[in-house]
């Protein structure tokens, strides 16, 4: 076969690199893949780069330095996150999402692939610069969306349980104060973390921080820094404890405690994705 | 801003076709967004469907009729599953990874995005022609993986919960008999899964088969098809109840059932991807 094209080797170029987010793919790579000159990639580079920041289709990013490269950041523009965002307010205004106990139904929201993606990619984005290790959330209904923002900033999910099952060797077990003001536990496989790492906390949902407190208090067993903590709901209850905490906590929506099943919730963005 | 250049449109489309795996764009659609004739689009998708070829990135196809387009399968080359799985059993097969009581350790492979895409990618490949409706697996180390079967076929992910709280509205509990000969429970919420829908069973591990066994009786209930039953990791216990059943289900990767820390275990590819 024959050399390839320019536009055959940017398609490919285009696949490569975003299958892997924030991973760093060197020039060379790509010049042994295509049998080109790094002139010619970085040439095929510029062009991904203009041609995805004119779509917002994310960010291609050029490192400099003895480990560089080119690597993928899907990063949305402000514009796109904060309208995607407004769409998921609609739909989780609707009023058959209130189930019995005013309890907002956002299961489907939490499976579905491609709108994980989108929001785990809107998610990680101001996290990029803090270079988390790793994200942590606790089973079970925060996974699918902490998975999707570990995959944006590419780096792996670590998985905190209810439980301590014998088959992940020795753990750490903490107890903490949930919402509701009860004792429960969280365990972590000791080799799942290394000290001194830096980790991202992300969950689905928070009423008052509970659960994200038990997180904090899970990683300090551990010496690992935490450089911030999000959630995709967040429940803004009046009367939250430690109002402070619970105040850094990022959200992409925050709703309204108040919600009954004939108007539905109040849904909307939250501040920063407009700032 | 004057018209693109094929390069951009091609590197533009790869981008947005492989984000959403098995989901249909109309050729319009990028007519419209890249003000270009529809013959010229249909150029570009035949030169991005050669290189993926070429390079194995995956299958683009073009499907005809009124609800036509063209859509992404990320399918790998076989030479390249297996491969990709031959890779992994070599990891899996370091005597470290045998944990007391001879458990094996997989936690680390559960946890890494771009691993999990792949092997998502290879136990989705054979289910592509059974159009399945969603991907069911049963909380939690399953999700991750199950999660990524999801997103390669563009189906939703549908969880279900070993306990039945509150805030997922009404549930269906079903009881089952583990691999130890426990008895264990098993919930859905109703409104989780449509009547006469088909699902994809996915679990991270089986021994033998009780918990996918469970997951079968609970489609059951809710008159859903099951289209099949995968797993990434299958340990072959000589001694496996329902030895047919167990045969159905397909794995990535088999384990030998004798393991022991000096050795590690024997894990080779399932026969299937050699086929």
């Amino acid at each position: 076969m024959g050399k390839l094209k320019r536009n055959e080797r940017v398609g490919a170029m285009s696949r490569i690199l975003t299958s892997a987010p924030n991973r760093i793919y060197t020039l060379n790579r790509f010049c042994a893949m295509f049998d080109a000159a790094k002139s010619t990639i970085s040439e095929d580079v510029e062009l991904l780069r203009g041609v995805f920041g004119q779509f917002g289709l994310g960010e291609i990013e050029t490192v400099a330095g003895a480990a560089g490269g080119v690597r993928f950041l899907p990063k949305p523009r402000r514009e796109d996150a904060l309208a995607y965002v407004q769409d998921l307010c609609k739909r989780l205004g609707s009023p058959d999402r209130v189930l019995p106990g005013n309890f907002l139904y956002i299961q489907d929201i939490l499976s579905d692939p491609p709108t994980l993606e989108v929001l785990g990619a809107i998610m990680a984005s101001p996290y990029y610069a803090s270079q988390p290790d790793f994200v942590l959330t606790v089973e079970t209904k925060g996974i699918p969306f902490a998975l999707m923002v570990a995959r944006a900033l590419g780096v792996p999910l670590v998985i905190a349980r209810r439980d301590h099952k014998a088959f992940e060797g020795s753990v750490v077990t903490i107890n903490y104060i949930s919402g509701g003001g009860q004792m429960k536990t969280m365990s972590l496989a000791k080799r799942s973390v290394v000290d001194a790492q830096r980790a991202l906390i992300i969950d689905d949902f928070t009423k008052d921080g509970g659960t994200v407190r038990g997180m904090v208090e899970l990683m300090r067993e551990f010496d690992v820094e935490v450089v911030g903590m999000g959630v995709m709901v967040k429940r803004m209850t009046a009367g939250a404890r430690e109002k402070e905490f619970f105040e850094k906590i990022r959200a992409l929506v925050q709703v309204e405690d108040e919600m009954d099943r004939e108007n539905g919730a109040k849904v909307m963005p939250a501040p920063w994705l407009s700032e």
